[in-house]
């Protein structure tokens, strides 16, 4: 793209977002400096804040600008239930559905050995500790439905079953608007599985 | 995500890049903050220094960081050959071939009246001045096959028609490496009548 330093060093640092290649940044680019340069800006501002403001929580582990986010000290949350999630967004997503009202402990990522992720990486120690803190009586595994989310899910459970506390998983069934028809024959063996 | 006011503000900003939704917005920010802090740093300086140093060459109107662009400032160039492109990636495609010595104007843009882009937003009567400034012979149109980039090159031919000036469009033909049987009609015929 010419011989702009400036531009080359801004395509070169796009190039880093997940599912961004040279010709996604280029256009990034081209359209930050041609069409929206306050929108430049304010990216620029938003990731300065971002990454010297943002933290994890003490407890919940998840991101938070405070040493406690707000969702842990909301005193109207059901302190006996934990939710086990595998990222913030799983968390929004739960969230969203206001279906809980416990407290979650969001896991920053799922074990992945070929990646090199293991039960540190992921806070597992912590998890052990804040679920047995004398509180909770009921820790909900919502990790992903995926090979690795599966995993963390069981290592988990290893990990917790000794120790008294009642540990569920989120049910696996057809989800909801769907045909039968089009749903794939494991989500149907479950939901059969697990009928009420 | 959670009560992070500075994530949700990362989000939203993220969300102003063209072809970045809400997921993907959320995704880039987690692996942002999560994994590569540096990069949010990298990416931050880099919007914040290509937003305020960038700027539109004066004779080929492409970015810059100066008043005018090393292309144009090179005196091997060939200057009585003036290529007009519709992007920088577009000029940056052309250099790579090392098949085109001339040099370029840059239309940031293209005709496109249901987007409100007119002859105005795309500098063509700066690049009329230029291309009439006495040294350049032969105008060479590379806007895009598009509809929109034809009308662009009729435009441009329309207006540059009268003046002397030799006008070539890119050759349109079965590209490189390509089967027969895999291309489309149009372009076939018009390989089949400009044949040589």
């Amino acid at each position: 793209m010419s011989d702009t330093s400036a531009l080359e060093v801004l395509v070169q640092a796009l190039k880093r977002l997940p599912g961004v290649g040279v010709k996604s940044a280029q256009r990034m680019a081209f359209h930050l400096l041609q069409h929206d340069r306050p929108g430049a800006q304010q990216l620029s501002n938003a990731l300065a804040h971002a990454a010297q403001a943002v933290q994890h929580c003490e407890r919940c582990h998840t991101f938070t600008e405070f040493t406690v986010c707000a969702t842990c000290l909301d005193e109207r949350r059901d302190v006996t239930k934990l939710c086990v999630v595998e990222t913030p967004a799983d968390q929004s997503a739960i969230e969203r559905t206001g279906a809980f009202k416990g407290l979650y402990f969001v896991l920053m990522g799922k074990l992945s050995p070929l990646d090199g992720i293991g039960p540190h990486d992921i806070g597992l120690k912590k998890l052990f500790d804040r679920a047995t803190d004398g509180t909770v009586e009921e820790v909900i595994l919502a990790t992903n439905f995926t090979a690795e989310g599966e995993a963390t899910a069981h290592a988990i459970s290893e990990g917790l079953k000794a120790r008294g506390l009642h540990l569920t998983r989120l049910a696996r069934g057809v989800p909801v608007g769907s045909e039968l028809e089009y749903v794939d024959l494991g989500t149907i063996a479950h939901a059969l599985v697990d009928r009420r």
